[in-house]
């Protein structure tokens, strides 16, 4: 067995927000995929907003320092039915892609259909389902709480399946 | 006279983009408000939109550290025809957010309604005419250019006009 393929590597999985960010580690281990951590970062609407984006940029660059991972998959964000919910997400989104880049961390995007497509091979999956397969996919004792979180393991195991094609994604240089 | 209506109060304006951000400086001293600088930060399309965001966050972070304002104001961004468009400016105005917040700067937020509506008068007024407003009020030789950047000027003049108002704003304790 090559050494190459036996050496873990570790995917960080980040789904966006502003109240909730969903976030889930795995490894990926030759073709086996296991679980490391899951969680969620939360913020209240007590908060200025500029409060908010400035926890939710250290807590992302805790999560990568706790964590190292060698990569990480935020999902994308194109359909929103209100603009003003969009774009409060796309500031969210904004400092957890600034809080990668300031990691020296390369990242990868997936659409929410692509996530589901691959976790549950269908892209209209529900919430629900997603919890439920991230529980079975990664042989944890419960499912995975809150949504988001369940949300963010998918699309690390989205890319850590989708890892051979992503291996040569260049290292950032700052 | 007292010593507070003299000192300069020093006010950036950012009209936040991903393609172009324009910023403009003004200093309040007791009524007048003054010009200090104008320009634009620019992001090319060639660049992963990653290296875009931390370009304009470390870019907003010099612009307060050369000019020293003690208030930055925003424009806000709720109408967006496109939502892909809004995501976009939502993650570049998220990382301008966290320069201020990082810069321990407050930050005060106007509608484009707002801003047209004290500038001219009249809140559906075209680029073209706050440019040319904004050399008029602030006594420039030639128009403010790009428009971003005359836009940038109208929401600082826009603070410095309310800033009676807003004196009380309390700074940030990070």
């Amino acid at each position: 067995m090559l050494k190459e393929q036996t050496k873990p590597f570790r995917i960080l999985g980040i789904d966006p927000g502003y109240g909730i960010v969903g976030y889930g580690v795995v490894e990926k281990t030759g073709n086996r995929i296991t679980y490391v951590s899951h969680g969620a970062i939360t913020t209240g609407k007590e908060e200025h907003f500029e409060e908010r984006l400035e926890y939710i940029y250290s807590e992302v660059r805790r999560i990568i320092s706790d964590y190292k991972p060698e990569l990480v998959a935020v999902e994308s964000l194109y359909f929103y039915k209100n603009v003003k919910t969009a774009i409060f997400v796309g500031e969210a989104r904004g400092v957890i892609l600034l809080a990668i880049r300031h990691s020296n961390l390369p990242f990868i995007e997936f659409t929410p259909h692509q996530v589901k497509q691959t976790v549950t091979g269908y892209g209209r999956a529900e919430k629900s389902q997603i919890q439920k397969v991230m529980k079975i996919l990664l042989k944890l004792q419960e499912i995975p709480k809150p949504d988001d979180a369940a949300d963010a393991l998918a699309i690390a195991w989205c890319a850590a399946v989708s890892h051979t094609n992503t291996q040569n994604i260049p290292k950032i240089e700052k």
